[in-house]
């Protein structure tokens, strides 16, 4: 038997126990005649002690012990001299009669603490060390009890765990596809799914009612810190079904999750629609942490001969609360942030709000004292205040204008990862224009419907076809998103038609579900939830690396076994595929 | 609002009530001057009753629903006049008030019933339709019932679901890999995993103590109607563990399985060591849904000059109890059965046992009655018993005994589906000898710890050589296995020499577990579940594929999607690879 307890598990009311206790050797300090041993595993620390007055030889091979040794003690609880309050075990420790070396262990090449020394390298390498530091190990335990949790909530809502196939079919729609060759059917491919999209959709065909599935997805793309080539979902679906429905389960099940895992009454998710979102704040994600919604003054300042608000399609701008302090220097490092190519704007109009009331700003030579109160009504700003104003085409000034929000919002201090603000979008288009191919993608999929009123719209201007399609958003991240989807061939052929495919390449690619419509397909919808993106948000962190066992790396390689790598001739031939 | 309950909800509770209800129609008859429907969904069946009465334009329509149609309808819940007491809602009826035609539905190309009229190749091609069938979908109830279960359970006993990567790297150990040619990384690939045995050793070395996960696996096998491509397992690992924890921790799943799910208490799982269970039964998988246990006979049958059996290794047989009135005719087809190619018996001895306790035997030439006895008394034989004896060389005469012993069972009944006969079997071989390739195989696996008494053998007697492996055995069929692993470098790399690994091969290939082993490896071990499997046992199902949703064809094939398929010439040119 390697242990009658756990090294998290000991207190004052075990005294005089005879137990055995098997783990890392976490640390080991000496004092006097005795040394002090801290064992380590998974539930905590127990303090272990081995005194030359009792065993000389005994406390000999205890000193000789290296940090992460593995070792088993059979000894005694006592109570400790100085009890450390901290340690749930910190009142007892383990009076060793005797010590079995289980594993020797090199000097791991960094720190196993808390904060370790290693760098981001040398830690993937050596992922199998890096996961025994607390930090790390406890990412995997809330994914773990976010999972439980998310199966209990669905099940009780009596969704069905199905399990979709992971050899599928290519399609040219989407993002790349990874390929798996056959070698039973030489020259064709199996493709790995990038979501359970249309498997989800027969099983509402099927008339299993209510679908879910945790569920790894695959999207061969060029990696970004928060991208995986593989990628897990918590996917959805649901029969005979509106909108609104899907919107008040799954808020539930976010409520559910904050609740019983953090704690947290999340109350109502608010909802806003894509056209609000953009206008107020320029994003089809916004952060509700905080405030500072756009505020447009098109029809306050035109005119006054200022020719950079004249000439622009839109003028715009935010209050930054409280921040009329700011310096010139403050200032001049905000207009550069906007200014940088990736954001691309070309300049920052700002008017402070003194403590008297009067204002003072950039463009004082064109706005008169009374022109500027004007705007401070518009923005109903308080002495103390700071109205940040941009100008240029909508659509983009919009995008720059909400890059300086969430910038300000950090340097305030206002993105706390302790602080959840949840967030409905909804009506999002149903499809948007792509400069590259010249033609409409589907802004969710092709499988999703268009409102019904605006059916009418498809060939005169698709683009302001609404889709009945919704996000949940969370701290200005996308968390899950999904929609009603079409259950009629006919507007199914439409869709296809309109995204580009000839019916003969519909029919190839999507025969069985077009076919599958004809054979009494119910209304249904869903949605899908990025499972690493949620425990990175329920963790506060920013990449969804920290939340996955074995990452890859940005070039899709796990630097641990060293995969991908050549696979042998023998297995080209029979797969009958040959490397260029 | 689709539905204000579902079709299987409304009881003589709810008379009076106006509800909606959407579902599929299920069959449809007239009588008198009026319809009635059933409509279907996941839940149940509901009647539906149009009456000429109250609104021919209404019951007009519903008379033109065909079979499938998916409608939403409105209307009052009122008693029916002819009751079905089988129904859960047998007790009402709805008179509809307005009807919806949600999708029209082809004819079905078979019927959707318990009993279909499809055949296997029809049902593969429309299995969204196939799923809508009670007996399927119950299946995979059953699937998602046992996923929780098994869930719930291993919860409680602090493991934790971690999820190890699907993109990993082919190994020439095991079955053959599928591969996933890489993009970024050009000639080289990804294979997907047979099992995330290494990741789950790892996940030890890291602490984690107590891993499981329900997760995909893959071998690229030539197919047979209960192997598929992609299967799921439940795999397991534990820290600080020997075999004894093993067995009780898992033995503790599969009766929490059995109570949670059929209301079963399956009691005490027996144990067998490999050696018995091939002496006994000769298999390593013993159906003890019945008796029949081997009987050896050589000290008793040797030397009286019948040559079959002076020159045979071993004479061994089976009682089949109460079978001495099997006909000439019935006997003889037991010896053709034993004689067919892919059993290759040379013959069978038997030995009726009449009424008045004489003996009538096949070989009476070479036996006298007094010596016939024996035989009787060495099978503890009564009255009524027909004793069955083959002879040959060991190993080859137990596996043919064992195939009489299942075929004698199943003509008997004794193979009852509802009956579950579990057993451990445990202390397999380390090793088994491969007659093609000429060298030791790992029985287990690579990774698995000899009997550390037997690792003096390793050299001289490999094949003696037993390991700390276990079999979890349910009506003959293998539903669980794992072993204790080796944790210690110098042991594997041994392992990995005697498996005919050159030790640059066993780094290049396990450098990662083997560098692992040096940085404080605990003592491990686990297991893995055929979930598919155990889902079929859970079922009475003979083959996996009835309890997977979108199972392959035997040539690996999905035929509803048109899977695998050719892939474009611009996916092969990122990829790097060109079809031979």
């Amino acid at each position: 038997m390697h242990r009658t307890h756990t090294c998290g598990e000991l207190t004052i009311a075990d005294l005089g126990k005879t137990v055995v206790l098997s783990g890392w050797v976490q640390k080991s300090r000496d004092l006097g005649g005795m040394t002090f041993i801290d064992v380590r595993d998974r539930y905590g620390v127990t303090q272990l002690v081995f005194d030359t007055a009792d065993d000389g030889a005994l406390r000999s091979k205890a000193r000789e012990l290296g940090r992460e040794y593995v070792i088993k003690v059979t000894g005694r609880v006592i109570e400790r001299e100085s009890k450390n309050p901290k340690l749930a075990t910190g009142e007892i420790e383990i009076k060793v009669v005797s010590l079995e070396v289980l594993n020797a262990a090199k000097l791991p090449p960094f720190t196993i603490e808390d904060d370790t020394d290693g760098g981001d390298d040398l830690r993937m390498k050596y992922r199998y060390l890096d996961l025994r530091r607390n930090p790390v190990r406890q990412n995997l335990v809330l994914r773990h009890r976010l999972a439980q949790e998310t199966r209990k909530y669905l099940d009780a809502q009596h969704f069905l765990e199905v399990e979709t196939p992971v050899l599928i079919k290519s399609t040219p729609e989407g993002a790349r596809d990874f390929v798996v060759p056959s070698r039973m059917n030489p020259g064709e491919f199996y493709a790995l799914p990038q979501s359970p999209q249309t498997f989800k959709q027969l099983l509402m065909v099927s008339g299993f009612d209510r679908y879910f599935q945790l569920v790894k997805c695959f999207r061969d793309e060029d990696l970004r810190a928060d991208r995986q080539p593989e990628f897990t979902q918590i996917d959805c679906e649901m029969a005979f079904v509106e909108q609104e429905d899907i919107l008040n389960l799954f808020e539930g099940l976010v409520k559910h999750l904050f609740k019983a895992v953090k704690g947290i009454d999340l109350g109502a998710i608010p909802r806003m629609t894509y056209d609000e979102a953009m206008r107020l704040y320029g994003s089809d994600k916004p952060d509700l942490r905080f405030g500072m919604s756009f505020v447009e003054l098109n029809d306050i300042v035109k005119g006054a001969g200022f020719p950079v608000f004249d000439s622009a399609e839109l003028v715009v701008g935010i209050n930054a609360a409280g921040c009329a302090s700011y310096t010139r220097k403050q200032l001049d490092a905000l207009t550069d942030f906007i200014k940088r190519p990736q954001i691309g704007a070309t300049g920052l109009v700002y008017v402070r709000v003194n403590e008297d009331g009067s204002l003072k700003s950039s463009v004082d030579k064109f706005y008169s004292p009374e022109e500027l109160q004007k705007w401070a009504q518009a923005f109903d700003a308080k002495p103390g205040d700071l109205l940040l104003v941009m100008a240029g085409q909508a659509d983009k000034v919009r995008k720059q204008l909400n890059e300086l929000r969430l910038e300000l919002a950090a340097q305030l201090g206002l993105r706390d990862k302790n602080t959840y603000a949840p967030l409905w979008v909804v009506d999002f288009p149903l499809l948007e224009w792509d400069e590259e191919s010249g033609r409409y993608h589907a802004m969710h999929h092709p499988f999703t419907s268009p409102k019904p009123e605006d059916i009418p719209l498809l060939d005169s201007q698709p683009g302001d076809v609404r889709a009945n399609a919704y996000d949940l958003v969370i701290n200005g991240t996308e968390i899950g998103g999904g929609s009603i989807r079409i259950h009629d061939r006919e507007l199914q052929s439409l869709m296809f038609k309109h995204l580009g495919f000839s019916p003969e390449e519909a029919q190839q690619q999507f025969g069985f579900l077009l076919d599958a419509f004809t054979y009494g397909a119910p209304p249904h919808g869903g949605i899908a939830f990025g499972f690493d993106r949620l425990v990175a948000i329920f963790a506060g962190l920013d990449s969804i690396r920290d939340v996955i066992a074995f990452p890859k790396n940005n070039s899709g390689r796990d630097v641990m076994i060293d995969s991908p790598a050549p696979i042998s001739d023998g297995q080209l031939a029979e797969l009958a595929i040959s490397v260029k």
